[in-house]
């Protein structure tokens, strides 16, 4: 490792961030299926949209002509507490896999956070103050972007009330308790502060509440309020677009040290960071200008693109969001209980699911307990404990790396390491104790899962 | 905050890192005075050293001539993947205070270890593994040094053995879970793996354990083991000396911008990040090239400098350790149970004790509750989740910059903010729901304390 002349991290200045947000969507040669109003199933409008997003979210979500959007400064200089991250030439990992293969990896747990959820997060609140929103209403699961939304309101001084499923706010205190320290009002959901919460709540008294009854609280919430509006931290192209700075700084770093990447690994749950990651090389690869390969990871226990179906769905359990074009497991599929939270989710981004549908990526369902051998290897190696999801890209990383063992061949790999695991060390207590499953869904949990797509004209 | 001139992170290339650890004693006028044998009285030598820790660290622990110890290679590929940590420039903070003060803060919890712990661990390690140790026993309270060295030890492949005293590891079993993903094998202190834990079982069979048991039961495992030495994360001279690439790095990174600090603000429990932060700068001081003012901040519920005396004292409650002449409560001195688990110790680094008697520093020592109300300022404002240590750092460094308010003076602060507090968070939660209370010794508190203090001749 002696005279490298590539460092370990590669750093971009201050002066170098991206000054714009990069719409993977003008670049694409056709767009994704437009969002329909599950009433009507005509496309969603501006007006439609409105009331439950803030406007310029909106307009940004329905943008596919503009190829960037300028970021504005007050959140430039929000990024510059945490941002440029590293994009980390993985040496030592090199090393011990005694690969040819050159491994890279784009590091965005250096927040409080412990996530890239943080990049969107403060975008759609600087949007929300603009407007001279007074508040904001979500749903958080693991917790993660709960942590980055309330970290976004306490800087500019928003009122945030967050819904966390009621069996995650018990069982990870220390995650609501971080939310409660950046001033996130907290509610177990479902809860009695909204009409859909008691509804459950009468029903099934002891329930743990899921994701799907915390949106619609969210949503309830939002509604019920002057100046309130509702966000979300995955899946919509609005979030891609925020999380394209992720991708556009790569770009910056690797054409600084003339680096051709030929392999692209970003895990995926919604798509938010995978959309973002892949962005500036997509939109090249779309004009030719590369021939890189891009694959999804996703967990082999949710594997909607791998085995999903091309449908419209609802994006909520609850069936109270737009129907959206996207691989799809149903949304009454259950997810396993795998330790991947972040990745444990039915569908799959529109744009993701387009580009994935017209063959520009490919797409690989892993085992946990071969994610956790990779991620502990890593740990051990590179120093950074890194997030269960992130491990997806990990473990193929590396598999594509000891491939190149193989044959010999001196590819240049690089994946998105989106967060780190210092909240998940349950799921590390289990791998360390031999206590962890694989669970792979058969086909007929498939086909139950398949059978909550709603019944409608799939092919417009 | 148009056109700054000062980044909000300085980072330096990894060419400009540091080469050498910088020697503080051999910039002092005076040396402090030497360690003790407590059979003998007389000064320690390096074979009385040598039996419990490595080589090459007692003669680091002995050297006061050289200025400048070559760091070797390995060791700096080690720095490069979470070094060098950024200088941050707290735009925010001074725009929120609306101080004319200038306030800096060198960030050193980007790393899975969460402090600035790991500096000394990966050198100590280092060290141990090119003497061709086989393996190393240490203690830990909270965890965070058993978290940075089994991450050492895992990159060094050298086995590790931490005691933990026993109700941290049954309140923290994620902290014990980290350690255990890096491969350290944690046994609860006391234990029956060693005579000194058996005894102390069975005179209290319900006890919760001790750092000072827990020291004890290192100190036992590693004189019973082939190849075996045992490690220490704080007070020693050797740890002083790993740290000071804390300050060597901030000194050039102020130097490239023309910055000229004038008051440099750091946490002090045994000292290492404090001795580590301002060595290059107390050597100028030393030499009379700047008239820094220098402040360590203690917690009032443990102040050794502020209220403890100048003695020769045992460095662990199990009085195993040579004498050290430190500001010392008394090594029998109990703390009350403040959160900041890092600065519960009853004595203080040898260097630092010396600085503060021959005044070149100052020492304050600030409430709990007062720290928080720092902490969470500074979460919301800054975006980092400090760890209770560093916030009595932030706490200072705040009223220094609201004194600069009130006189006009654009004085230029800069305090060393040592880790994050993601395994903090139960102290978080006490501050949120109001239960936080401040503990100050009473005088007789005090006066227990000092009649631990050994009956030697303590002016020599």
């Amino acid at each position: 490792m002696e005279n490298q002349k590539i460092p370990t991290k590669i750093y971009l200045s201050e002066d170098e961030m991206p000054r714009s947000f990069l719409n993977l969507k003008a670049f694409m040669k056709e767009q994704h299926d437009p969002f329909l109003h599950p009433g009507t199933l005509q496309p969603c409008t501006h007006a439609d949209l409105e009331p439950v997003f803030c406007k310029e979210l909106v307009a940004q979500e329905l943008n596919c002509t503009d190829k960037e959007i300028p970021i504005p400064d007050e959140l430039i200089n929000f990024y510059k507490m945490y941002r440029p991250s590293p994009l980390v030439r993985a040496y030592c990992l090199e090393k011990i896999l005694d690969t040819p293969a050159e491994i890279y990896y784009k590091f965005e747990g250096n927040n409080t956070s412990g996530s890239h959820k943080l990049n969107s997060a403060v975008a759609q609140v600087y949007y929300a103050k603009q407007q001279g929103l007074k508040s904001l209403t979500t749903e958080t699961g693991a917790g993660q972007w709960g942590t980055a939304l309330s970290m976004a309101c306490a800087y500019f001084n928003i009122n945030l009330d967050i819904f966390m499923v009621k069996v995650s706010s018990e069982q990870k205190p220390y995650r609501k308790a971080v939310m409660e320290t950046y001033g996130g009002n907290v509610t177990p959901s479902p809860s009695n502060t909204t009409e859909v919460g008691k509804r459950i709540l009468a029903e099934h008294p002891t329930t743990g509440g899921s994701l799907g009854c915390a949106i619609s609280e969210a949503l309830e919430t939002a509604f019920s309020k002057e100046q309130c509006r509702y966000v979300l931290g995955s899946v919509l192209d609005h979030v891609l677009l925020h999380q394209s700075i992720i991708g556009q700084e790569c770009k910056l770093a690797l054409d600084k040290y003339g680096i051709e990447i030929d392999t692209i690994i970003g895990c995926a749950g919604g798509g938010s960071n995978l959309g973002g990651l892949i962005a500036p090389f997509m939109a090249d690869k779309i004009e030719g200008k590369n021939n890189i390969r891009f694959i999804a990871v996703e967990p082999a226990s949710c594997p909607s693109l791998t085995r999903g179906k091309y449908a419209y769905d609802f994006g909520d359990t609850g069936k109270m969001t737009p129907l959206l074009r996207m691989y799809t497991l149903g949304s009454g599929f259950i997810p396993s209980p795998n330790h991947a939270g972040g990745l444990r989710y039915h569908g799959m981004s529109p744009v993701i699911t387009k580009l994935y549908h017209d063959g520009y990526m490919e797409a690989r369902g892993v085992e946990q307990t071969k994610v956790f051998d990779a991620a502990v290897m890593f740990a051990k190696t590179e120093g950074i404990l890194p997030a269960p999801e992130s491990a997806h890209a990990i473990r193929v990383a590396l598999d594509e790396a000891i491939e190149c063992k193989k044959t010999g061949e001196k590819k240049k790999i690089m994946f998105g390491l989106t967060g780190t695991g210092y909240f998940d060390l349950a799921a590390y207590m289990a791998y360390n104790n031999q206590t962890m499953t694989d669970y792979i869904p058969t086909d007929k949990d498939l086909e139950e899962g398949f059978a909550t797509i709603p019944a409608i004209p799939q092919n417009r």
